[in-house]
């Protein structure tokens, strides 16, 4: 399959943040070629596929979603604005204890459906049953990077860190679009000797781990009570972090914590949207930034956000920071541009899909910019994050294919369907 | 032009937050009947111009942005991540000193625009020329109340006032779609013989005021250290509010401004987006909520916001006042979609376009449901407030006219030239 976009608009994000005028060709699943519009005769020996005059349009690299827990979809809006352990203690768990892995596959798919009217072309995944999650992706043509999950409920330490290491070794191998990294539920949710067995494959594997970090401050406390540090200086402590890695919300970091980041390279992925629903509280990312670590940015589970947008969080993003710093100028609209696209890919290991480049994955959406949040066209990189909406993504692309346009799913299926399994699976439960 | 919905979910907002399911009909620019599903015998003698089959969707009072400045549309994404003092003055204030009457004719058509994407059904609308701002909305068909915004710029102290006098006078018999409340920019750009002078107004026509009020630390700092009081201790000094009104912002709000604002009967508007991206402050809207006090959302104007997104609005109203109270429980959703609708309606003196009941002005939108953000159907009116987005506005119509539908226009005019011309303004004033 051969796609060609002409009149387009390009950010390749390869090069800052300077937008051009010209052409995407999209050959297999790898970008062909990026660059000024061809004349006829300059393509003519050729044959495109498909055609699409972007009209103007912005082609630019699909977002990241670099923390998700997709399966969660069946308690979006099911039980808000609760304290926030009778939510989690209450509501949560009792309502997930009851999914099975077929619920998981189609709740997933529900979310890729949202991810994708969002412009997001792949997830970091962390749930339960990674067969079912990954089936769901590859069904639907998504790009999923499973993040290990793993804590002391799942049974014997033992043997949940050989089924970790067996997740691992089977989904690095398992498909084209679909990644697996190393992780654990949470420091509180994991006893010391499970924590000192990632560690190990860690680094037996030279492989990052990832797990929530410091996402409240009574989790950072109960750390310090535990095991007299906070729970990164913890977990680097264990060796858990030689080959990398990061941290999923880093709300609660002190300047020691700051500094593993950045000597390990480790990423911080933030999740604005659920810290604040949630009343966790606002992460250091100016002061992360500006220590230059990473940055990714992920929606969280639709239970706690409850919606699945890149563009709110990136405006979270930036919008948390001007109060926390009290500063207008804090964490500039394009710093926040590339944390949710570039950014996300160096967190997940996704580096051949993270620019529009001549032989790097065809991951990309095309933003509709004949929308009246995006005029006049004074700076279309700022706008993107102030004034971006789900409305104006046109098409979102994943490895060459088209799964969302003007609209529409092309993921194989009825999407009415998918909607009408999640409403059986919470009645079921319910 | 009679127009009927059916197999539809509404959610009346007349008496709580229950959905029911059935039918809504509009006759002329009224609503005519609510209520469940007519057989075709029951409606056989009515003759519809159009049938609209919901499918299942939601139709719901339009939301009213109750804090705008319309004609700034030119400046959005013009000077982002600046410090306040240097956008306001560098920027905004140099290139608003160039505009004419016709630039904001064509500016206030693009908000109006985004508005209807936004399923907002009227705007309060602060800005210069009024004869040119409400032109817009009339030829657009949209509704609009006029907010006086006059200050010590526009001339001597006498002239501004019979200037008010007359625009509140001609601008609230000029339309149907347009109305016109007592107002001015600010205490800290009003001299006090001309704040005097708008309170007498106000008592001679008995009518409510409406300014700025408290939206900065420092404005609050600087009418302390001129009058010894608060904003609005001062204004209440001065016999402003003795018929209501109201403060846009709000946000550095002492107990005894909200004690005022409480025996008054002023309404809060909060701008919470705008709040943020210029480093203002949260609103104490929860204490301003257990006061009992009326509390509308606004989005204030594109260039500061830089969106004009009542779903944006919505989440940060709840989002950002769990954080600041550090609770998770605070400000219920379905609080927020009251004073997004009915408390903007109120504060704007639109009581006959507040809720869906036979007799109210048929303002009203539909919600798409079948969109993966609103899946599965577990409580919809907190759906809107969590996960909503300006892609789930399947139709607006105001004053019994479908504004927009499906994506598409229906104002009159080709959008497209509407783009056209808020980039030749900007490109001449840059």
């Amino acid at each position: 399959m051969r796609t060609r976009f002409y009149n387009a608009r390009i950010l390749t994000l390869a090069n800052g943040f300077d937008v051009q005028y010209g052409e995407v060709w999209v050959d297999g699943n790898l970008i062909s070629y990026v660059g000024e519009s061809k004349t006829c005769d300059e393509r003519k020996t050729l044959e495109f596929d498909r055609e699409i005059n972007a009209n103007g349009n912005l082609i630019m690299p699909g977002f990241k979603n670099a923390h998700t827990h997709s399966a969660m979809t069946f308690l979006r809006s099911y039980a808000d604005d609760l304290p926030l352990l009778d939510w989690l203690n209450k509501q949560v768990f009792p309502m997930e204890a009851k999914l099975t892995g077929e619920d998981m596959y189609h709740l997933s798919k529900l979310a890729i459906l949202e991810y994708l009217t969002s412009g997001m072309t792949a997830n970091f995944d962390m749930y339960f049953c990674p067969d079912d999650v990954s089936k769901a992706s590859i069904d639907m043509g998504f790009r999923t990077v499973l993040s290990g999950g793993v804590n002391d409920f799942i049974g014997e330490t033992d043997s949940t860190l050989n089924l970790l290491e067996g997740w691992f070794r089977k989904f690095n191998q398992h498909h084209e679009l679909i990644g697996y990294r190393l992780g654990f539920h949470a420091e509180y949710t994991c006893n010391l000797s499970l924590l000192k067995g990632i560690a190990a494959l860690s680094r037996k594997y030279c492989a990052p781990v990832f797990t929530h970090n410091s996402e409240s401050a009574s989790e950072v406390e109960q750390c310090v009570n535990r095991y007299g540090m906070t729970p990164t200086v913890f977990l680097d402590s264990l060796g858990m972090f030689e080959y990398g890695g990061g941290g999923y919300h880093c709300v609660h970091m002190t300047d020691d914590d700051l500094r593993i980041f950045q000597k390990k390279q480790l990423s911080v992925i933030t999740n604005p949207g659920s810290n604040v629903k949630l009343a966790s509280g606002i992460a250091p990312i100016k002061k992360t930034m500006d220590m230059g670590i990473n940055i990714a940015i992920g929606t969280d589970g639709p239970a706690s956000n409850n919606c699945l947008d890149m563009f709110r969080e990136m405006f979270l993003t930036t919008a948390l920071q001007k109060i926390k710093e009290n500063d207008a100028s804090a964490v500039d609209a394009n710093d926040v541009l590339y944390m949710a696209t570039v950014g996300g890919s160096k967190a997940m290991g996704l580096t051949k899909c993270d620019t529009l480049e001549v032989g790097k994955l065809a991951d990309l959406i095309m933003i509709d910019l004949h929308q009246p949040n995006m005029q006049p066209i004074n700076n279309i990189t700022k706008n993107l994050v102030y004034s971006g909406s789900k409305q104006n993504v046109k098409l979102t692309m994943v490895n060459g294919k088209i799964l969302y346009e003007n609209n529409n799913f092309y993921v194989g299926e009825d999407v009415e369907g998918i909607y009408q399994k999640a409403n059986e699976i919470i009645n079921r439960l319910r």
